[in-house]
């Protein structure tokens, strides 16, 4: 397979004004493309909660400075190299694929983290000079609006598809809404048109844990010899994580074995919080090493601040807001619509995806739900790419007519696709780092 | 009805080795008895995790002290009324039923929280008079060695029964295991021989947040200047919480709606936390409100490190250790056992009560599993009393041959019993306060 041409960058798209109505003088967006433009062929890949513009694997890998020199790993560092790449589902030698880090997140674009304006009159000057948690709040119809405004600038017009899993399956779902005449074909995978309260009670959970660890400071926390609050973002992310992996796949990889020998010690695993004195007594657990261990990868790549923001926009979200339905809100959209869901997904559910695929059935979109059969949570859309790759290639080739995309609506879901999921490897997932 | 018999105290059941081999020089129990012991109508209830004695109400209220005097409420308090009292379920005209906080919690039995002896030479002496973290590492098998104490004491030899539920359903199994001919009837309800790596995790994180609040000060906290870590206690509290309510009960209660007027401010709720400056403009959704608030009352009635001390035991607990299997470990009781599970329980799933049933059923032991259709989470065995009740009510009269107990091993479960769940009242439930 020979190498496809590559690129990343900053874009300097001027001021913009958020939803909220509140702007910045000069929004930045930092991106990635995969692929050669030839007018009509761009996928646009929306990244999931923690995810970067990073989405696959460049063949000149000192490219990658925006997402490396952050240190992080894992989702933020080709992130969907299994799906996005030359002869694979989303075949780069055919698409021009464009992936933009989401305004609010902290890998390029500009959000908390980023220098403010020097001449931003706030009420409580910060001794730093990030925007910390002045920066407006965000939410996922910014996220289009910048893609919109990031497309523009690369000279892309109308797109082919755009791709999105969870929170990014939502503002793949943001594009039918707002854009219904500027994209074919649009697939949203393991997401909803909002989140259901068992969810928003784990991310306001998550939210105040962050908000609890006395580094968090109302979110000035930036500046040389400020220490970031690490414990309480990396509580909110082992809450995170638990709610994608699911019941059995935590069963089936750790069961109740205790950590070995070689295993990262508890006083290693998290960020030195004095252990409770009676735990010597009892084993520390695999599963509890493996979430330790993650967090604190994951509290070095990640700010706290963003994760507040993101997380927020998640939760906003609601594909019928301005519309009633969700079958309004989708209603002038006329491409084809892929849903993508997993059974033992129990962030995003098969019945939320089904939901969505009444939606656009009744604007008479061609919608196809694809169910596929798994024992992995809401990562398998990560953690799956062979079950998730056929219906997703053949879906941007021919539409809901593609061979391996079934629609599983109405129950009569084909079983001969289920997955030999009781062996299924446990792939590096979004929790990797 | 008239008013039955009550009574309470506190037993000095002398010096107590536990488990792990530490002891304490004087182990208390907080007990309430509710009815007339005629020698042979006992019933030992065993309390969920943050559960007191004081099972059901007493007649004269004033002398619910213990579980008064420590200001707590919800569970804490007559948390077993709907079942437990004259012409219920459990009816105290009937039986004799004896309930006790155990070792390690906070509600007079000695735990954490009380007293060390004065003489207690410990490496690094703390500045106030309680053990703390000092106190010996408290596992299940040591509650049902501290009941059968209290038995003793109180002048019971055998048990009609022991019923409990959650961590108190493993407390009623540790009694079938250890001993098998003390007790003819054993009814574990929502529970499972031990937890599964997702519970695991949960308490994990919990507990993590419990050590990161700088205020649990490695558990020494105690006295009077000293602030005590609510905050963590709060967060634990609400991970917990989530874990025992239903993701469709959550929804149907909550949604997505905001709290309203009257309702608690996001500052009342949280315990004081600094607020995210971009909240204003999210909304403070209803179940966000109400899990502020019942942790706000959950982080005044009990103790941090007794919350510690009790998920660890619950953690530990196998039924099978030391016999290689459930069955084995089973194998000496030929009672006859009730097994009750509830399907939208995710905590304590229905498969686990299935296995449990297996397992009494390789003994011989006559055993019923019955499944109640219920769209309320590990909490439907609090707040569906009118279907927990009958079932219990007959099988302690008559075992497994009783008329409202059905077996539903083999997944033959009659669809008859199915409660019209998508309109069932929210009761209160153990999450209150």
């Amino acid at each position: 397979m020979s190498a496809v041409p590559t690129d990343h960058g900053v874009a300097s798209l001027g001021e913009f004004t958020f939803e909220c109505g509140q702007s910045v003088p000069d929004l930045e967006v930092a991106y990635e493309t995969h692929g050669e433009f030839d007018g009509d062929n761009v996928v646009l890949v929306c990244h999931a909660l923690t995810g970067s513009q990073n989405v696959a694997r460049s063949p000149a890998p000192e490219r990658d400075e925006e997402t490396r020199g952050a240190g992080q790993a894992g989702q933020a560092r080709a992130w969907w190299d299994d799906i996005v790449g030359p002869g694979k589902a989303i075949d780069t030698t055919e698409y021009y694929v464009v992936c933009a880090n989401v305004p609010g997140s902290c890998y390029g674009t500009t959000g908390p983290t980023s220098e403010r304006p020097a001449d931003l009159d706030l009420p409580d000057e910060p001794d730093h000079d990030r925007w910390g948690t002045s920066f407006p709040p965000v939410q996922v119809e910014d996220w289009a609006r910048a893609q919109r405004r990031l497309l523009d600038h690369l000279g892309v017009g109308r797109l082919r598809a755009v791709v999105g899993g969870s929170v990014g399956g939502m503002n793949a779902l943001e594009w039918a809404k707002r854009y219904p005449d500027d994209v074919d074909r649009v697939v949203a995978i393991a997401t909803a048109g909002r989140l259901d309260a068992q969810c928003l009670a784990l991310d306001a959970v998550a939210r105040r844990a962050i908000r609890a660890d006395s580094n968090w400071n109302g979110g000035d926390y930036y500046g040389e010899d400020r220490p970031s609050p690490d414990e309480g973002l990396a509580l909110a992310r082992q809450i995170g994580h638990i709610m994608y992996l699911s019941k059995a796949s935590m069963e089936r990889k750790f069961g109740r074995r205790s950590a070995g020998r070689d295993s990262l010690t508890r006083e290693e695993g998290d960020l030195g919080l004095p252990p409770e004195p009676t735990a010597a007594f009892f084993p520390y657990r695999e599963v509890e090493s493996y979430l330790d261990y993650q967090a604190e990868g994951f509290s070095q790549r990640f700010d706290a601040n963003s994760y507040l923001y993101l997380t927020r926009a998640m939760d906003e979200y609601d594909l019928a807001a301005g519309h009633g339905t969700d079958a309004d809100a989708l209603g002038a959209f006329d491409g084809e619509a892929l849903l993508l869901s997993f059974t033992a997904d129990w962030h995003f559910t098969v019945e939320q995806s089904s939901s969505l695929a009444d939606a656009f059935r009744a604007g008479d979109a061609p919608v196809a739900h694809h169910v596929i059969d798994s024992d992995h949570g809401h990562d398998a859309f990560l953690v799956e790419p062979e079950h998730v790759g056929p219906p997703l290639r053949d879906f941007l080739a021919e539409g809901v007519e593609g061979r391996a995309v079934s629609d599983d609506s109405g129950g009569d879901r084909d079983e001969s696709v289920r997955p030999e999921s009781d062996h299924a490897p446990v792939h590096a997932s979004l929790f990797k780092g």
